[in-house]
Order: C-alpha cells, then structure tokens, then sequence
C-alpha cells in the first residue's frame, strides 16, 4: 500500500513554508528533494565515518571504501545491469554524456559521421554533440516528435543511416514528459552497428528500468534528481563499449602506473573514474535508491500516474491554459502557456507567493521549443510525494494567474 | 590565540575513536575532516533550503542560487582573486586541471610543444599532459628535485624553451612537503608568454593564497582537502586565458543559444560550468573557507610549522626511520620508510591499530617515487587542528611497528 501523507514525512523540507504558505513543490523536473535517510547519510558521512576512498589501509578509509563502493552495486541492481563493473561514478548525466562524448565518440567519429538525436532533447544530451559538430564535422540528424509529442520509435530507426554511429535519445522528456520507447530503438540500432546513449535522467525517475532489457550501449542517470544529493550520478556502459573507450579525465585512480614518459591505465570502470570522487553524495545515492527500491519503482510509477491522470483532467478544464504534448502513457510533467499577454516567468511568480515551486523558461530544450514555437513555458513536474490536494492547489494558483493577467 | 582544543571541538569525528582507541588522524594530505559549521550548512540545504539553482525564479531556487553564488566570492576572497567572475567552480583539483587541459591545451598545443613540469607533481598534475603526450604529440620536460627535495626555481625556469606553452607546477608537494616559489616561476614564464598553472591542492590548505601577488594564470583547489565536502573545487582563471578558452563540458548553463545546427556560448565563468553542479557541496565549500579566514590562515600556518617543528625533531630522534626531504620551510607532510623489510602497508596497519590514520603507498607521484628509488611511503600529514600530543602517539606507534618488524 503505497501511503503518500505517510511516504512525505520522510522528506522534512516538505513540512516547510514559502511566502506563509505550505510548500507544494512541483519543480521535481530540476531535482528532488531528499528523504531523511539521504541527509542523515550524507551527516553521518562527515560526522562519523570520513575518510578519502581507496589505498587507505587505515580504518575510516576501509569504511568510507566499502559504503562508497557499495554504491557500484546499488546502482546495478536499480538499473538492472548484470555486472557493478559496467557502473561508472560520474557527478550527473551531464558528465556522464560529456564522458560517453569525449572517451567513446570522439577518438571514433569523423566528419560526415551522423549522430541521431530526437528534437525533445535536453541540452545535455545535445551540447555534447555539437561539440562534434563543431570540432569534428560530425552531422546531427534530428527526429521530430507528432504533434501530441510523442516520438515514434521507427522514426527513428528510419534516420539511422550507413553514416549513423550514434543514436542519442531521451527516456522521457523533461519538458512533455512523454515516454520513448528506447527499447525497440535500441534493438534495431544495435543489429545495425549503431550505439545508442540513452540519458535516463528523467526516465529512471518515474519509471522502472532494466538496461539489459533496453539493450542500450550506455545508460546515464543523475543523482539529484533520484532523489540523492547534488554532485552525484552514474553511467551504465556496457562492457564492449568501455573496451573502446579511452581515458576522459586523468588523474588519480584512473591509472595502474605514471612514469615520466610512460603511463598505464586501470582496468574499467576506475579507469574512467579520476581523483577523489564525490564519496559522500554518492554514499547518499546509494540510500536515494535503496530508499526507491524499498518503495518499489512500480508503485512509484502508479502513484504517478493516478497524480498525471488527475493533474491532467484538471488542467483540462483551464480553457485559458495550453498543456504541451499529449503522448499516452506520458509522465507527471505539464508544461503549460497561458493565453494572453502573462509570460512564463510571471506565473511562475504568482505560483510562487501561493507556495507553489514550478520551474519557467527554455528547460534546456532549445530544439523543442523551437519546434513548438515557443520562447518559454511553466513547468509542473511532479515526484513521489505529490499528491491530488497538490493538484488542486496549483490549480487555484493558475486561476488566480489567469485573474490577474487577464 | 590559537586555541587548538578548543578547535577541535569544531570537528565532531575528532572525538570518535577506532579500534578501540582515540581518532589520530593524520591524513590529512588525502582529505581534511569537516567542522560542525559545514556538515550543518550541508544538512540544512538538504533539509531546508534545497531547489535547483538559476533559472528558478521560485523561492528555494532563489534561495539556493544566491547561497551557492555566494561561494564564488568566497573563494574569490580566500585565493585573493581580484574578480569572482574569474572563478570557475569544478568538482576538485582533477575536474579542474582537465578543464585547464581540454579547453585551453588541447586546441592550441601541437607536437613538439612542451609543458614544464616538477618531478614532484601528483597525478592530477601529470596525467592530463600525459594525453596531450600521447594524443598530440606534447613532449614533457621534468625538473628535478634537489638532495633536500626542494625544488630550485631558477631550474624550472631555465627549463623554458621557445617551445614550451605552460608551466604546470604544484605549489605544495603532497608526499615531500616542499613549498614550491611559484611566484618566481610564474613572473619568470609570463615575461616570456608561457601561462602557468598552479596545482593548490595541497597548498592552499597550509597557507594564505594570493593569486594576484603569485601572478598565475591557473590555480585550482580542491575543497574536500580544504575542510569542505567531497566533489567541491574551483580553479581560479585569468581573464586573459579565459578568453582563449573553448568549453569543456556541455550541456545546461553553459549556453546562450541552442538550435538543431547553432550554438552560442554563455559568457565565463558559466561558459565552463555545464549542467546541474554540486549545488550543496559548494555551499558547504563556501562555509569552511569562511571558517578558515575566521581563523586566520597565517594563524593555521604558524600552528602547522610549530606542529612540523615538533613532529620533526620527533622523528629525528628515531635513526631507523627515514623521512624523506629536509626543504627549508616545508610544510607538515612527513612521508619515511622503516628500515628493515618492513612494508609501508604494514606499517600503516600497525598504526591504525593504536588509531592512527596514516596513508601508505605512491601517493599519486609515480615520477617522484622514481626519483627517490622508491615503490611505497607511509606519510603522516598534519591538519589545523593536530596537536604535539598527536606527535607523540605516531612516535609510541612507530616504535611499536619498529620492534615488531625489526
């Protein structure tokens, strides 16, 4: 039984007021708010345990070795990978991408070479590429989304061409919330040749995943918004593409042997691992995604869904208010315009003095909003600890908006 | 007064014991323990005042932004930078240090340029031009150490050439204690065009910095040494290289502008800043700088010399320990080897049980292991809050590790 007033205790920001109201923080999109079991974690870490990791010997270097490492596994087992190797730490998706870009595209990829990604892209799942554009001559082929935002997974297979070495796409879009299917991508690019990245920072938020399932190359997640701390996050990649990477940022750990004119690297994943890592956000991801799997990625996505489900009929009935995309079996993230002159930002500060966080501007998708013709929406996205009442009041905050801008 | 008691009362893990006995924690040179103030900062950002940063426009997000902007200029103060804008933050030294090599470097060096370095740098200093090395063609130029292990800067700057670009130097060697003149060297190398990267990792933490007065282009440090959290960090970077400087990392942030097929860059310091950053750590980062000017970094100097002073004649006493380097105002890092075939694991082993924390192994300085004939040290580095007491306990243990070895 999944007990959403008994699930928000765990959560203490949730009980704090903004501008003399309650919060109602629906801006789950940029990142999560964190359980008490992450925050006493991450106490715990410095008031207790600290140490810096590996080659220590000395007894709080051992403890903090063990949690942090502890975490590889963690990581695999909510992803579903086979094996905590094909874990590598990395401080979010962005570096995560930029590693993939940098260790694995980069030394492999030469101009003429296509990269297909989908318009609803995040920023940090596009820069990267453009980089290769830039640098390289590299070609980004981009798929459109129909017009309920949904992206139709031959659409994709179609773009992919004797060229394509990369298909580069979105689990769920942070800005339609609309759900790709990167599965059936994955397999018919793979019988092709073709790698695929898959940035999961939003989709292994909201929904199950199961990389071995997916059958992608590389799988990125950010710990921040799994409701971990800031500076935390991971890639899977599956080990025949570490076996082609080369090192991305040097330093320690990352090496087996430095001498002056010869140097040797680590065994994967270390070797894409350089200097102290951020060990105790990433003890805290550890107990973010245990905390989730004790929940059960299930039961959080259908709790989510039953909010997406009334979030919806609500707004529907705002005949001043355009929700973007209308994908089915899309997630918990309307993005909205008002009709009228009232821009983004100033609802988002209307929403704000009723204590209702949502984010408003470009949500690092340039590409879609150029394709929905748009400079900036709000954005409500919602997390685990939502609920209706929730709903409800965004609601009446929209219509006291609409009053005002009217 | 520098009441070091009292100091240590800011440190809760100070007062933990391991292995049955008092916490004697003296790795420092691998990561600093954390006071109260900052472990409280990162609680309480966690527990009350966490949002996304920039582009919020609600009230946590505001709230977060200005605590995590206001760092910027805390670090800005702390290096005696004359300009916030000129700090970029990065997850530590190693972040720091490839962003200096992939951005800066990699696009304007070609084969046969050189880069100057000591033979005491740490990895984070030598692997990212080792894959200018390897990737370009870069040819690395060594400069020794002397006898005593001090670095003579006119031999750095004799080593200058009309092909060398940078110089990257350690302004601290993390295993020999050796303060390096890196202002000699970096007004030496800009009167001949050649940019200067400083390596603060350790040397920031033992004395007062001012990058102004040292004339660098380059100074990274890295905040988990600086009595801060894991994964915090910056570099300090002239306007001038700046402005020389392509992106490293892509994706949210670091933008202008993002289209299917054009990019426009944000201005610096956001220019090298790409995605969700470690929004806590950083404030926590801020927090123990401000703890460190409280308490005076000539004030943390002078304790640290009276400690190194003690800690040396100690281990003087001891004729079948070996410390190695004797430079003149070196800071308190004593790395030694036991003779005898003791191995510094072992030895370090030993220490823990009596509950002293002592690393053994290269220290990430491959080169300089080389140079002293060396495969392994113990080394005991002292923080702000050792005292002469902890001086005696190493001593108690050696001795124990000494007659059980012997």
């Amino acid at each position: 039984m999944y007990d959403v007033l008994e699930i928000r205790r765990d959560f203490p920001i949730l009980s704090r007021e903004v501008n003399g109201k309650p919060l109602v923080y629906l801006d789950n999109g940029a990142s999560a708010q964190k359980p008490q079991v992450v925050i006493d974690a991450v106490t715990r870490g410095y008031a207790e345990e600290y140490a810096n990791v590996h080659r220590g010997l000395h007894f709080l270097s051992n403890l903090a070795t063990e949690k942090y490492e502890g975490t590889r596994g963690i990581i695999a087992r909510f992803l579903g990978a086979r094996d905590e190797d094909e874990i590598v730490f990395t401080s979010g998706t962005t570096e995560a991408i930029n590693l993939v870009a940098y260790s694995w595209a980069m030394p492999r990829l030469q101009a003429g070479d296509e990269i297909v990604l989908s318009v609803m892209e995040h920023h940090a799942n596009i820069v990267p590429w453009h980089f290769l554009r830039e640098r390289l001559g590299v070609v980004l082929k981009w798929v459109d989304v129909d017009a309920t935002g949904a992206l139709d997974p031959q659409a994709v297979i179609d773009a992919i061409g004797p060229r394509t070495r990369l298909v580069a796409i979105t689990h769920l879009s942070n800005v339609l919330g609309t759900v790709v299917d990167v599965k059936a991508i994955s397999h018919a690019a793979r019988a092709q040749g073709v790698a695929v990245l898959v940035d999961g920072s939003q989709g292994a938020v909201h929904m199950p995943v199961d990389v071995d399932d997916i059958g992608c190359d590389f799988y990125a997640v950010t710990g921040h918004k799994l409701y971990g701390p800031s500076g935390s996050g991971a890639v899977h990649i599956r080990r025949e593409r570490m076996a082609e990477m080369r090192p991305f940022m040097g330093g320690g750990d990352m090496i087996r042997e430095v001498h002056k004119d010869a140097i040797t690297y680590a065994d994967p994943p270390m070797k894409f691992e350089a200097g102290t890592p951020g060990i105790v956000q990433q003890i805290g991801l550890g107990v973010a995604l245990d905390y989730l799997m004790d929940l059960g990625m299930d039961n959080v996505a259908a709790h989510e869904h039953r909010i997406a489900s009334y979030a919806r009929s609500r707004l529907d009935g705002l005949n001043w208010l355009r929700v973007q995309g209308s994908a089915p079996g899309r997630a918990a993230i309307f993005s909205f315009t008002l009709d009228g002159a009232a821009h983004a930002h100033d609802i988002s500060t209307i929403l704000d003095k009723k204590g209702v966080a949502v984010r408003a501007g470009h949500h690092c998708a340039g590409p879609l909003m150029d394709h929905l013709g748009l400079s900036a929406t709000c954005r409500a996205s919602f997390g685990l600890y939502n609920t209706e009442a929730e709903v409800d009041t965004l609601v009446d905050a929209l219509e006291l908006a609409h009053e005002l801008f009217a």
